[in-house]
């Protein structure tokens, strides 16, 4: 792990120090539907502190008010608030290259101890010609005009952007460059906007740039990579090898279209290879931070993330064939890089907490704490309080009078014998599946459910997925990341509770193997 | 777009061209609950023939009798289709260097044309002394003696994996790859199986692969990344820059942890580099078949993408940001490097086939189609009546007798004014979301709804998730990969019926701004 060096913007001691700006709440947010409340884009800057990150960009001022107040809340907390180390994140406005875009921004960040004004404009071919319309002359003239502008409202952290940067034209791309640093930009960012580089292209880049921009030996570097072709992070890390020294990334990677590159990935791969392979490349991130902070993300942003992500993903520490297994067993190392402690993951307590109705005030505490929400005394009243009235509601709403649903089933099997049962539950999949679960007679081990219906709609269609596995294998198995054989069933249909019995009637089926199958004939559902 | 060399195992006419060895059916098999049934092992093969994958890897024969009988059933086959070009697919069967596993596999594969045997060793010392318990030279004689094994059987391509060679002693591994080579290996697979080389390490371990093994020149170099630090896809274009011709990858990158180098990201870099920078490399690959093949896999293995996966992700191709808006409306190369319909993505067409109890024969088939299900004739009339007599069970035990559900809905303002809606609908989500769009009065779309309860089963709770937007937006702007402002609400409960309501309402409140905030005070739910 990296150590922890003292930081601030104009107090830089060592080459081999990585930046880490975190866009998360700017390009992270632009993900279509993620747009998250200025409470939620607060919460979530005061953990990107906790991580350790060095710069939180936590959205774009003139974009819209809400906006603006999420900012500014952020810049006047977070970016006030001293850690242990004595770090205070620099507070980075984005704008556009236009005076009232860097002039709110201002407005919005000037609170915090270190404001930066990120203001970026495009600057390839395709971009000036049909997006901006406007020539190379133009472009430099707005470009040194505005970095001046920002620097004449007193801000002395100024980050240019050159967006499409990828696409640029090299020799332009170190002239528009050079006269930003000359008008006074402290760091340059260089986007690959359409994610369209290889990794060994960005590395060429970052590299041409450092070697032909004049001045830029007086600023910071930085990366900006999009993932269409999935190559962000790796960009990323050969953009840092060549000699950028801030990287741009979204917590989960995160962001319009595939995304960015993930911090994740990004902090660990250096974490793991910088000192060994990467020259000494190192940063101040607290890994341990890392799954509190992706779970925070993907809960906000709704951007669930897919079972094989990268390091946060459901899967990214759990092996299942025989041969990784028997491997994991003898040495952990055989199959594993990194620890799941590193990132923070400590199955064992963190699953276990379940908030109910009669869960007491520490329990909620604790689990706020985790959540990244640290309350005062009286905070902590008055959202025990709230908490209580809604588990109530929940309560009335989940189970009308009874506090239970019930549901009758009645199943078929290959052979037509007929099996009907009965069964309460805590909800409408619940009962019918342990109706299921009488007639079977399987001691079954739900490990995982979901349900999908994208982008048409629920009157619709919509498709539950669950695995499974026979409940005698230890659950402590499951805790070391050694899984016993699964079974996955997929059901599709217009109500879901239709389609999560389907699903776990296929699941079910092919764990009994070549016993009978079971179909579903019948399911009548009673909420009382 | 590559163009479309005829290729065979033992006619290799182009050194600039790249194989892609799919092993979505065996490494991607391997993820947590991904196993799959024979059928579903066949159609997902045939896929991939239409796909133009030059190797399959259907399974692991000696893994199960199951998975034999799969192996087995597609080298019989999709081992001997012809496709339009000529061409016929390698079938590789997987096995340990265990003269056991050999037999199984090549009685599983012989029946292809182009029948392979793939086997593999670990060769880094983490792996040789704690899960193989052998020496270096105990396992050069082994690699050796089951490379002799599998030609002896008549086997003329043989494939020797060196497991964990990212991590091996360089030497160790030029000379067991020298000797199997000599046993008579045609391909040699370099595995970093624990996913820990930066892409710049993987080009220098092919390179010096190439220039250090004895007979290299003689045989086709592979290479088989993992993902445990996002760098498969940038170290798999990285190990084909350095001179391997055999591409080792997985249909949405889904395997054992973070998985393995996405098949579509590799060969999307390919066809949109490969001419310009990566030196002519290009593959055979028909990418208007990724997407198709994409959801193929994601219905069978039930492994879930990301809404920000790359190429293939619902918002891969999808502009949020008004800036990036204004952009593509002016053109769409601003920020669109690969044409959507490049992997085959037809929104239009794709997305209007719902089947249900009244389609006709005509949709079945077309949507069976789309699915990668020709069927003959007397196919056809045998699915359709299945189809129809499911259809009919399905509306039963949707339905109870009436055929719809029924909520009734109690919301409270925040100003403390009660409303009551009661609707009907196709499902008990669907109807309660009636019900509240009667209260709210607002005319909303629903872009997206999910549903997930991870390895914690359904007894606990489930998070749902919900997209909307107003209705008044024209939906044929969503057709452009334009989406006007979108807002996400997640909701947690017990119940799956109430955790959508949650959803909805968290989404409804946002988007209703400064407007009246709707709290649901109670919800009654009928199956009539």
């Amino acid at each position: 792990m990296a150590p922890k060096p003292h930081y601030t913007p104009n107090h830089i001691p060592d080459p081999s120090y990585i930046r880490i700006l975190d866009t998360t709440l700017r390009d992270g947010e632009q993900s279509p539907g993620a747009p998250m409340p200025a409470a939620e884009k607060l919460a979530i800057a005061r953990q990107l502190a906790a991580l350790g990150v060095d710069v939180i960009q936590p959205g774009f001022p003139s974009a819209s008010s809400d906006d603006f107040n999420a900012v500014k809340a952020i810049a006047q907390e977070v970016g006030n608030a001293v850690d242990g180390d004595g770090h205070v994140p620099v507070i980075a406005g984005f704008c556009r290259c236009v005076e009232k875009d860097i002039a709110v921004a201002w407005d919005a960040v000037k609170y915090a101890k270190w404001p930066r004004l990120c203001t970026s404009i495009a600057t390839s071919p395709i971009h000036m010609e049909h997006k901006l319309r406007k020539s190379k002359e133009q472009v430099i003239k707005i470009a040194r005009d505005m970095v001046t502008f920002a620097r004449s409202l007193g801000c002395v952290d100024v980050q240019f952007g050159a967006e499409d940067a990828a696409r640029s034209d090299r020799e332009f791309l170190y002239e528009i460059l050079g006269v930003v640093i000359e008008a006074g930009a402290t760091t340059v960012n260089i986007a690959d906007t359409v994610g369209i580089l290889m990794p060994f292209e960005m590395g060429k880049l970052i590299a041409d740039i450092k070697a032909n921009t004049p001045g830029i030996q007086n600023v910071i570097i930085s990366t900006h990579c999009h993932n269409d072709l999935g190559l962000a992070t790796a960009n990323t890390i050969e953009g840092a090898r060549a000699g950028a020294r801030q990287l741009e990334v979204t917590m989960n990677g995160i962001g319009e279209r595939a995304g960015n590159a993930c911090l994740e990935e990004v902090v660990m791969a250096l974490a793991c290879k910088g000192y060994h392979v990467l020259g000494g490349l190192h940063t101040r991130i607290n890994t341990t931070h890392i799954l509190k902070t992706s779970k925070m993300v993907e809960e906000c942003s709704g951007m669930h993330l897919q079972p094989h992500k990268a390091l946060v993903g459901a899967n990214a520490f759990v092996h299942a064939s025989g041969i990784h297994q028997d491997g994991m067993l003898k040495h952990k190392s055989t199959y594993e890089i990194i620890s799941p402690a590193d990132i923070g993951l400590k199955r064992s307590t963190e699953v276990g907490i379940v908030l109910g109705r009669l869960s007491g005030r520490q329990a909620l505490r604790k689990r706020l704490e985790e959540l990244g929400y640290v309350l005062k005394e009286d905070q902590v009243d008055s959202v025990f309080s709230h908490f209580k009235s809604m588990a109530e509601k929940k309560k009335v709403m989940t189970c009308g009078t009874m506090g239970l649903s019930t549901t009758t089933i009645k199943l078929v099997t290959t052979n037509n014998s007929t099996h009907v049962a009965c069964s309460i539950g805590t909800g409408a999949v619940d009962s019918a599946y342990k109706a299921i679960n009488l007639i079977v007679k399987e001691p079954i081990k739900l490990l995982e459910y979901s349900l999908n219906s994208v982008t048409e709609g629920i009157s619709v269609t919509s498709t539950a997925r669950v695995v499974i596995c026979r409940e005698n294998y230890h659950t402590s198995t499951y805790a070391f990341n050694i899984t016993y054989p699964t079974y996955s069933g997929i059901g599709t249909g217009m109500d879901v509770v239709v389609s999560s019995v389907e699903a776990y009637l296929v699941a079910l089926n092919k764990l009994l193997g070549c016993k009978e199958s079971f179909i579903c004939a019948e399911k009548i559902q009673i909420s009382e």
